[in-house]
């Protein structure tokens, strides 16, 4: 069994309004040195081993249904598990 | 200057209806493996020197705004970047 934890960010050049908005709340709570917010997702996979590849299981989640590659990156970290 | 990532996931006893809806859209496309998926957020804070410590001032705000304590956990990493 493998943890795979996912995270879509969005590009770099691609505008932010959730970022801007929560950054804007926490001027108003007084965190002015917080100067930028990027917000993105993370998701946690529990996957179980099959004939595939886990990485190619994953990379083809990602492209197909958890990131919009147009606007988003996404990285991954695979951890197996031992059951003990 | 810093910049922080910050994780913020659901604790583990609560529902995650959204990580059901993902984890059912992945097995119509054939994603038989994938056995489970809980959402969460990450966020990448940008944060300016002050005379506060950078740990303190992320604490309070994600117990102030970022994170709903009440059902959801947090974690954050901070690096130190180098003006070159």
């Amino acid at each position: 069994m493998f943890k795979v934890k996912v995270y879509v960010t969005l590009r770099e050049s691609v505008l932010d309004p959730q970022g801007v908005a929560v950054k804007n709340s926490l001027h108003s709570l007084n965190f002015s040195e917080i100067e930028d917010v990027r917000i993105g997702k993370y998701m946690e996979l529990t996957i179980e081993k099959s004939e595939r590849p886990v990485e190619e299981v994953v990379k083809e989640a990602c492209e197909k249904l958890l990131a919009n590659t147009v606007i988003e990156d996404y990285r991954f970290e695979i951890e197996e598990c031992v059951a003990l």
